[in-house]
C-alpha cells in the first residue's frame, strides 16, 4: 500500500497546480459561489489505515453540490433497494451535459443515470421522509455517520439562493412528474435537493467519505458498516462512468480513479486499497470540473500509477 | 363567391362523415373532456356577406383548447408588436409533436412557433395584464369583440382540471423562464393559459371568428376593425404552416385551408373570399385532430376547389 | 389582375435591393458556384395571360440547385402516384436545416418532406428510368415541356464538381438505402441528382415554369396540360411549407407567396391568379436563400398585397 | 491471486447458463451469423501466470465483430499517437445505440468514442497501410503477436457478406468524410473494417488477448511487450465505459470487469491481477450482447468478488 505522500509533497503539488487556477472560472450563477476565492486550494488524503495527510486551505468549507449525488444515491438505495431505484433512474452514462432535458423525451422517459441533474432529482425524491426537512435531516445524519462528525450542516444562504433560481431543475422535475418518475410536490423535492447540494464540508471530512467508500462502506476507525458493500460499489461505479459530467470518459482515460466533482470546485475520489482523496479549488473548466482538482488527481494517478484500469 | 352550401348539404356531409367518429378517440386526459359524446357533430359556415349556415348539434359548447393559440397570438401581437413577440417565439414550422421540449435545448432556445405548446405559453405570458384574471379578462373581451357575443366565458371545471394536471406545461414554462423567454410567475401564466384553453364556444361563434379573420380582421356585420389586417394575415399563415399539430403539412396538401384544431375536437378554418368555417366532433386521431373535422373540411375543399394553393 | 409592373419598376426595385447583395455570400462549396458575380441580379415575371416583363442580367444562366426539387417531385408524382411517393417521403415541414440527417433516426425513418435533401434524393430515386441518364433525360424533356424551350441542359462542370464532393448526400442515401427508402445504386441516384441540380436556366425560363404552376399545370401559351392540377397544387403547397429551407415559416409570414430557392441564388415563385416570378442574385444569407431574392419578393408582395394568406 | 476455477467449475457454470441461450436471438443480418448454433457455448480463462482453463465448444471459431474495435484502437494508437487519434474520435461514453448517427450532427461532429461504429470506422481509417489489405495484414500480424498464433485469419464469406450490406456504415463513413474525420476511399475503409470484424478466433485465443491486456500489454509467456502499458490501459478503460454497447453502464454495475462484446456472441474480458476471460454464446439480447456471456461473467464476478469498483 502506498503511504509515502507527505504534507510537503502535497504542498509541492499544490504549488505546481496553483497557476492553472487562472485557466478557469469560479461558478457565478449564485452570489455565494461567485464569492469563492480561486486561490483557496486544498487537498486531503485519508488512508485506509486511518492516517490522513492534508495541505492548503483545509479549513475552508465548501458546499457539496453535485458530489452530494453520490451520497443521496447511497441513501436512496438503502431506503428503497436497487430495483425500485433503477426502475426510475437508468445506469447508462451519457455524453450530454448535466442539465440536459431532451433525453427524457426518448422512450422510456427516465433519466439515463443518477449523476445527471434529472437523475439526481429523482433520487432525492426517493429518499424516505415525509417533508423536505425530514429527508435532509436523514441525509445529514447519514453524512454524520460517514464522517463521524455531527457538526456538518447545510449553508442556508446557498440553499435559498439555488432554490430561488432553480428554474431548470423545476422544469426537469415537472417533466418527470408528468411521466410518473417523481411523485409529490416539486417544490418540496427541490427544497430538499437544494439543501442537499448546500451541505458544507471541508476536504478532510470529504476525504474520509472517500475512504469509507474505498473501505467497502465500513468506517475505517470504528469498523462500523455504514453502507452495504454492494451499494458502495455501485456508487464508485457511477463515479467512474458518470462522475465528472461530460468529461467522465476522458477523466477515466487520463486519471482512472473513481471521482465525483461539484461546481463548488470540489472533487471526491475513492480508491480501493488506497483510501479517500478530496481536492478543493473553485476555479472550473467549461465542463464544470475543478481545474486544479483535475490536475492534482492526474499528477497523483500518474506518479503512483493509481488508475484502476 | 361560393354560397350555395345549404343546411341540407351540410347535414348530408355530416351523415357521410359520422361513421369516422369511431375511428378516433375522445381526449381522456381530463374528466371533462372524456365525457364528450363522439356522436355530437356540428358544423357552421359564416360567409363574408354575413349569411351563415349550420348543421348538427350546434348548441353544444366546447372548449377552445389549442384553437385559443391563434386568438391569444393576435392579442399578444396587438399588445406588444411583431418584433417583441418574434424575438421570443419563432416563425418556423416543426415536425415535432405539440408537447415537445427537446428543441428548446437547441440554440437559440426559443420555441419554434406560437402554435406548439411552448410557444403558446410564451404568447400568453406576453398578453398585457397584471394578473391571470386580467389577462384572461382582456382575452375574453377580445373574443366578445370578435364574435359580438358577450356571453362567452370559460369552463371553470375544465380550467381547474387542466391546471392541476399540467405538469408538462409547467416544465416547458420553467425551461423558458430559465432562458428568459417568459417572465414572472409560472403558476400565474399557467393559470391564464388553462383558462384561455377552457374558453367555451359553439360552432356558430367560432365560424364568425373565422369569417372575421377571412375579412382581414374587420367584423363582417359592423365593419369595425378588430385586428389589424397584417396581424390577421400572420394568424392565418401560422394556421397553414403549423395549425394542425404535426399533421399540418399533410392537411395543407389534402385540404389547403388555413385551420387550427384543438383537442376538444374542434377546428376553426378561415378562407379569404369565402368566410369562416367551424367543425366540432370530439373524436380525435392520433395526432390530436378531430377525425370528423378533417374529413369534413377535406370534402368541402375538394367539392368546391377551395385550397389556397 | 395586377399587370402594371413595368420594366422600369423592376429596374427600380433591383436598384433598391442591390446594396443588400453585400450582406450575404456567394455559395463557395464548389468552384463553379463561387465564381458567381454577386452583382449579377435579374428578375422576370410571367403573367397568366402570357405577357412577360424582365429586368437586370436576364441572360445569365444559373443552375437550379434545390429549385429542381419541385420539378422532380412533380415528375416523380406523375411517374409513381401520390401514395407511392408519400409512403417513402413525408409531408411535414421541419425546422431543421436542409442537410440534416438526425431526423431519419426517428421512427418511421423516412424523410420528413421532399424539399430537404434526404427527401429530394428519395424523390429522384423514384423517377422512372433505368439509368441516371435516362432519368435526367426524362427530367430535361419534362422541363422542355414546362418552358417550351428545348435548349435547356445541365452544366457538366457543376454536376461533376457536386458529384465529387457530395459526401453528405451519399451519407443520406446510404442511410435511406439501409431503411429501404431508396433502392438501387447510390452512385447512380447521386449522379442523376447532381445533374438535376445542375440544370441551367435563366430567369425568363424559370418565371415561365412558375406561371405554368400558377395556371394549374397548363402551359399558358398552348393551353396544353403538362402537370395534373392536383399535382401542381401539391408542388405549390410544399413551396409554402418548406420551400425556403429553415426560413420557410418567416418567408410565409413576410411574403406569403409560394416559392422555392436554390443555393445558386435563384428563387422560383408561383402565384395563382398572377403568374410566375423568378429572381436571381447569387449572394446568400446564412440559411442559403438569395438575399436579393428575398428582399425583392418582399417588396413585390407588400406593394401589391400578394400574400395568399 | 484467484486460480481455483477448474474445468469442472466452468462446465457447471455453462450448464447453469445454458437455458438462457433461448432468451435471446442469434444475429441474423447476414447469413453466416444466422447459421450459428445457439447451443454452442464456450468459455476460457487465461491466468496471468500462463495457465489456462476452458470448457464447452472451445474449438468453435467465431468472428470478432465489435471486439475487434479494441484491438484496432490499440494499433491505431501505436501507429498515430494519442493526440492524433483523440483529435478525431472522442473519449466520452454515450447512451446511444452503436449504430447511431445523430450525435455526429452536434458540434464538434466527431464520434463520441471509438467503441460505437462511427468511432471504430474512424479508427480503422487511421491504421497505417496504403491499401485495405495492408491495413488488415498489419492488424492480423498484430493479432498474431497478441496470441502467438499465426494461423488466425479472417472469414471471407462473413467479410464479403457484411461489406455488401453495410449501408449504414457507409452512411457513417460518408458523413465523417464530409467533416474531414476520415480521409481516402470510403469503400476501402469499409473493406478493411469488414475484414477486421470478420477475423476468426476461438475462446482460448481470445482469452490470451485478455490476459495480455491484463498484463499491461506484455505477452505472459515470452514477457515481450506488444502494447505500451498506457495504451493497454486506455483500451481497458474504454471496455468499461463503452464496451457493452448501450448496456455498458449496467454491466459495470452488475459485473464490473472490463469487457467488450461482439454480435457474433463473444465477449472479451480482461482483469488486472487475474488474467483474460473469453466467452462465446451466439444468442444475443436486444442490446446485441451475448446473453450467456453476460450471465457467465456475472456469476464469475459475484462468486470471486472481481469487480474493479
Amino acid at each position: 500500500m502506498i503511504k509515502d505522500i507527505t504534507e510537503s509533497v502535497l504542498e509541492e503539488w499544490l504549488d505546481n497546480v496553483r497557476p492553472y487556477a487562472y485557466d478557469g472560472q469560479v461558478a457565478n450563477y449564485i452570489p455565494a459561489l461567485s464569492r469563492s476565492n480561486p486561490e483557496d486550494l486544498a487537498v486531503a488524503i485519508h488512508y485506509l489505515d486511518g492516517d490522513a495527510v492534508e495541505a492548503g486551505e483545509t479549513e475552508v468549507r465548501f458546499t457539496l453540490q453535485s458530489i452530494s449525488k453520490v451520497i443521496s444515491l447511497a441513501l436512496a438505495l438503502m431506503d428503497n433497494g436497487e430495483s425500485y431505484v433503477f426502475d426510475r433512474v437508468g445506469m447508462e452514462p451519457t455524453g450530454d451535459p448535466f442539465h440536459s432535458i431532451y433525453r427524457l423525451e426518448q422512450v422510456p422517459s427516465k433519466p439515463l443515470n443518477p449523476m445527471i441533474n434529472a437523475g439526481a432529482l429523482a433520487v432525492t425524491n426517493m429518499i424516505h421522509g415525509d417533508t423536505p426537512d425530514e429527508k435532509v435531516g436523514r441525509l445529514l445524519s447519514f453524512i454524520h455517520d460517514l464522517t463521524d462528525d455531527h457538526s456538518i450542516g447545510y449553508n442556508e444562504e446557498v440553499a435559498t439562493s439555488e432554490f430561488e433560481s432553480a428554474f431548470l431543475n423545476r422544469s426537469l422535475l415537472f417533466y418527470m412528474k408528468q411521466h410518473q418518475i417523481v411523485t409529490g410536490s416539486v417544490e418540496e423535492t427541490l427544497d430538499a435537493y437544494t439543501k442537499q447540494c448546500a451541505i458544507e464540508v471541508n476536504v478532510c471530512q470529504l476525504a474520509r467519505i472517500g475512504a469509507l467508500l474505498a473501505n467497502g462502506g465500513k468506517d475505517i476507525h470504528s469498523g462500523r458498516r455504514i453502507i452495504p458493500k454492494h451499494l458502495a460499489r455501485i456508487c464508485k461505479t457511477f463515479m467512474v462512468t458518470c462522475g465528472m459530467y461530460d468529461a467522465s470518459g476522458s477523466f477515466a482515460i487520463k486519471v482512472g480513479i473513481p471521482a465525483k466533482s461539484g461546481v463548488s470546485g470540489s472533487v471526491l475520489a475513492s480508491l480501493n486499497e488506497f483510501g479517500g482523496i478530496a481536492v478543493y479549488g473553485p476555479s472550473l473548466d467549461e465542463k464544470g470540473n475543478s481545474v486544479v482538482g483535475l490536475r492534482l488527481l492526474e499528477i497523483l494517478s500518474n506518479r503512483y500509477d493509481l488508475s484502476i484500469f
